[in-house]
């Protein structure tokens, strides 16, 4: 298989580690790829994906498999189910929470977007507070209730790790740990974990 | 069970149209809510989802189900599975093609904030561009490979219909019919469907 990435790209990185915990990283050939907004890339929108976004996994049969979730569920039945709670309310809780977090992710993109990639002049900031808030907000929740940070590890847990080391890439003095002293403790404890070292490591 | 939605939000379009086909709607009360880009709505942000997203799954017990995907998911295994395969090559295809419409809709909602809710003077014409070349290479896609639009029922065909209806919606004239006659056909064919029908009528 292949994976398509960027070494920053939050949704990228998600997929790195969960290829590494579920012991199938070495099956992966991972692929630099730009795609930025903007930036048209044709060959990458013709046989990739039309979105032109990252990750992207390619089958050895040439199947092509978005987006970044889809691709972790991919993977995790290849695994045998170690990272999505297989049935109950476990299920829902995991791949709820996940979503947000993608959310939050997301919002965050439009925030660099605007801040980074948009002429300085057609800057909305009504806009970039508003998407901020949305990210800032999730996080509030996750320090509030925080059963997501210590529950079995799972795929939301890695969502969440891998948005605050981009938070950290793209907007390191947004105090996000003194804002949320258990989200620290648990972003702490993550990079203990070889997956998340290895994916911040310089990619290759 | 609650879903919050407004008549218009294409991806509340989806898990509406999706309850109807499982026979669940009948279980569903349909909660209109208004949340947009730039206005605040801190109960929604608290109580439900902190992204400020329709559509939202409120179940009985209290606990919240996002993002529509997932909602849909959610019903469909309430429902014995119907609109997603169980397993197997199309279990993948489905949701891969699923995720490219969801990035579509995306993408066709950031050209809609664009043109129409950010102020006229901060208007970046090359992130429309941009967005809007996503949904189109999509619909290029789906109308050289069609084989999503005769394919047994299932979820990505759902989503397909309700980014069409939005592509009416809010952008009448990019002349998707004519650019894709297959697409067109299929359009017509849906909305022979009571569900989608029922979607698309004023809401309560």
């Amino acid at each position: 298989m292949k994976l398509t990435f960027s070494p920053g790209s939050p949704f990228a990185r998600k997929v790195r580690i969960t290829a590494i915990e579920l012991g199938l990283i070495d099956k992966i050939e991972l692929v630099p790829a730009t795609v930025a907004p903007t930036q048209p890339n044709e060959a990458y929108s013709h046989d990739i994906s039309p979105l032109r976004k990252l990750p992207a996994l390619i089958l050895d049969n040439g199947e092509v498999i978005v987006d970044s979730y889809v691709i972790v569920e991919y993977l995790d039945e290849l695994a045998g189910g170690k990272l999505i709670p297989a049935s109950g309310a476990a299920r829902w809780k995991v791949k709820s929470d996940h979503s947000i977090i993608q959310g939050m992710t997301d919002a965050m993109l439009l925030c660099r977007y605007e801040v980074g990639v948009r002429p300085k002049e057609l800057l909305w900031q009504k806009w970039v507070d508003d998407q901020w808030d949305r990210t800032w907000q999730g996080l509030t929740r996750f320090e509030n209730h925080p059963d997501i940070l210590t529950r079995p590890f799972d795929i939301s847990q890695i969502a969440l790790v891998s948005l605050l080391v981009y938070a950290d890439f793209r907007f390191p003095d947004c105090g996000w740990r003194a804002a949320f002293p258990k989200l620290a403790a648990f972003h702490a404890t993550m990079l203990e974990r070889p997956s998340v070292r290895a994916s911040i490591a310089p990619a290759a």
